[in-house]
């Protein structure tokens, strides 16, 4: 693969993402403002600010009077232009949401799969039936829909020219769903893997396009990182960078789900952290697993808040801590961010109770010096942030349409 | 750290690495080949050429005629142009190597550092009289010299504003060497770490800026390493990315010099290696810890080749293979890089050995498909690569002083 070349048309498309995620994260803005949060000057931000205004994705809120001089127009992003979805397929759900426009929330809907039916058939349906759902429970028309973002649980790889998606538990592969998908969907579509949509969430809502280098964590049954480089999402050769949670932890440890041994996952995923509660107490009631992992790391969460703390808990989530700022550590050493965020759902459940002694590992194990100015944190970015990002994916590909950015190669279908 | 805005500057500097990337690599060349070996057009090929012309760093190797039409006008790098030196500085020796401006090298010169004079003076010292041997063996006058690229074997790091160079068996700390340094060099002066040498020395000579994601891993007493996205060393926050060789491969496992246990470097690193042989064979003759590491690596190759080999070895490389191959999965996991290649002292002697069991194993172990199509192989930029890499991170600073190419944050004084 060569090197693609970098144009004057991809400086204007930047500007344009700048101005877009500067106007988001500020709710309303002016063109002052606006040059002073992206650092272009103003004659680009008034520049910017037009062409945005004449696609209908900006709007006029108002004058401002402040102080002598003419009074300011304030600028917010056009929520109404339109609706964006991001859906969110794992193996046994799916979960649609729809948002405005200015990326808010305005429907959702979610669906559980049968495990046990895994045709691709059966998911297109069920993805389908969930978009129109989370559609039809904003009481807006499906035809203001302007583009539609699908996450899907496995690796999302681009070959040549081809796009693939390989997902464990299903036996088929990638052509059957996109063909079927791109049939009853009927609007633009991009599907990626969840840890690109997280980390493009991440560069829109959450600790933005203002780092030079950011890895934002997803902790959940499955583990991963998604990797920001200079406001860009690291996809590799493959699409497959920030599969973290399949580097080594232990060498020769448990076995992972993936077929390795020792892979951070099995340590720091929800199955992992509840495997090493069952190696300290075999019997604790929390170690059945015929419960449902959400419950087990919910009540592993309620145990420590308790006045008098479960013992066993305690040393899990002690030896967790340890696991996590170990691994977070390998890629400080590797990466060397600027900035570490966690998100996901054992995040939102332990993250609090993980994160003072997984920044203390982290300081102490990561190269000397890389980790001493190293912001590590929990995402603001909550919600299912695996939709938002695929909205956010499935919002720059609408940009790109439009004529607004240039390509960051999403895989569009 | 805000996000550096690229400019249509940027873009012309990089048209002019990629000339003279692709002229370096080619030897001779014209401007129809260039313009076909770069992906730029005929015109942008045209106007670099005039450039580099006018700076001397190009010059006409003659006219060739071929077929109908007017003869072409041959090019090459204008080698002549002057000198750049690369200064590799370990904590037991400094080895300094001079090259013309095509990068051939044309002086050198050792120094064995006593491991017990410490002394920010006496490491000055040492590095001035490598450098003013090494210029003196080529016969050359000294004024000729373009530019110095000093390596530290540390972290050098940028922090707000000031470098900071931390060598661990060193008592003292950055800008007492680096100050006198300059002052007694009196030459422009860049000083960086190793491994943003050795990725700098790949890009320029090695598998190039033609690929979109690049790794070089240096195999030696120390272990690390480089990483090149989009034709641009990954440097990380504080300038300390590619610390590979201090990530976990087994937790809690050996000690590391490092202080954290189980890294990477005390399992492939050339102790390492020799630690692994000790646990095999706690006897063998090799095994004697007061023997030079590069003996005994030298003695496990010839090992290997004898008709009859040591098993003991054979099992050592066997393992070392097993380690490697993992550590090297990880990093396809996390990064998923289109190349990965090999380079170091350790390489050279064993790597032949090491790497078709470390590319089944990385094959293994990497996340479904992601090194399916992986180039996995040894470096072709041979002799020392860290001086190579200086020298090229030099010959970049000096490009920059004349105004050939934005700076890309080289670390310089």
């Amino acid at each position: 693969m060569v090197v693609r070349k970098r144009s004057s048309r991809d400086i204007r498309s930047e500007s344009r993402l700048d101005v877009l995620h500067a106007l988001l994260s500020a709710g309303e803005s002016n063109r002052n403002e606006l040059a002073r949060a992206t650092g272009l000057s103003l004659a680009t931000v008034a520049t910017v600010v037009s062409e945005l205004l004449a696609e209908g994705l900006v709007e006029e809120a108002g004058l401002s009077a402040s102080g002598v001089g003419r009074p300011t127009t304030t600028l917010r992003i056009h929520g109404g232009r339109g609706l964006i979805a991001g859906i969110d397929v794992a193996e046994t759900y799916v979960s649609a949401h729809v948002f405005d426009a200015a990326l808010e929330e305005v429907g959702t809907a979610d669906l559980t799969l049968d495990e046990h039916e895994t045709s691709a058939e059966y998911v297109v349906d069920a993805i389908v039936r969930a978009l129109d759902a989370a559609v039809a429970s904003t009481g807006l028309d499906r035809s203001r829909l302007l583009g539609v973002g699908v996450a899907l649980p496995g690796l999302v790889q681009r070959g040549t020219g081809a796009i693939s998606v390989v997902v464990p538990r299903w036996s088929w592969r990638a052509h059957d769903l996109i063909d079927q998908l791109r049939a009853r969907v009927g609007l633009p579509l991009v599907v990626e893997n969840p840890l690109k949509a997280i980390a493009t969430a991440e560069l829109w809502l959450g600790t933005g396009r203002g780092t030079s280098s950011m890895i934002i964590i997803n902790l959940g049954t499955g583990v991963g990182a998604g990797i920001a480089l200079e406001g860009t999402v690291l996809r590799g050769a493959t699409n497959s960078a920030g599969e973290w949670g399949h580097s080594l932890l232990v060498y020769e440890g448990r076995g992972c789900r993936c077929g390795r041994r020792g892979c951070v996952e099995a340590y720091v995923g929800a199955p992992g952290i509840l495997q090493t509660l069952r190696e300290i107490a075999p019997d604790h009631p929390a170690a059945d697993p015929n419960l449902q992992q959400r419950d087990v790391i919910a009540a592993l969460a309620a145990a420590l808040d308790s006045a008098t703390p479960d013992q066993a808990v305690v040393e899990t989530i002690d030896r967790t801590t340890r696991y996590l700022g170990a691994a977070i550590a390998d890629l400080v050493a590797i990466i060397n961010p600027e900035v570490v965020m966690l998100t996901g759902w054992t995040t939102w459940a332990l993250g609090e109770h993980l994160l003072p002694g997984a920044h203390s590992v982290i300081r102490t194990q990561s190269p000397n010096g890389a980790a001493s100015d190293l912001t590590v944190g929990i995402s603001t970015v909550r919600g299912n942030s695996t939709a938002i990002g695929m909205a956010t994916v499935a919002f720059e590909r609408f940009l790109g349409d439009v004529g607004l950015v240039t390509s960051r190669a999403p895989l569009s279908l």
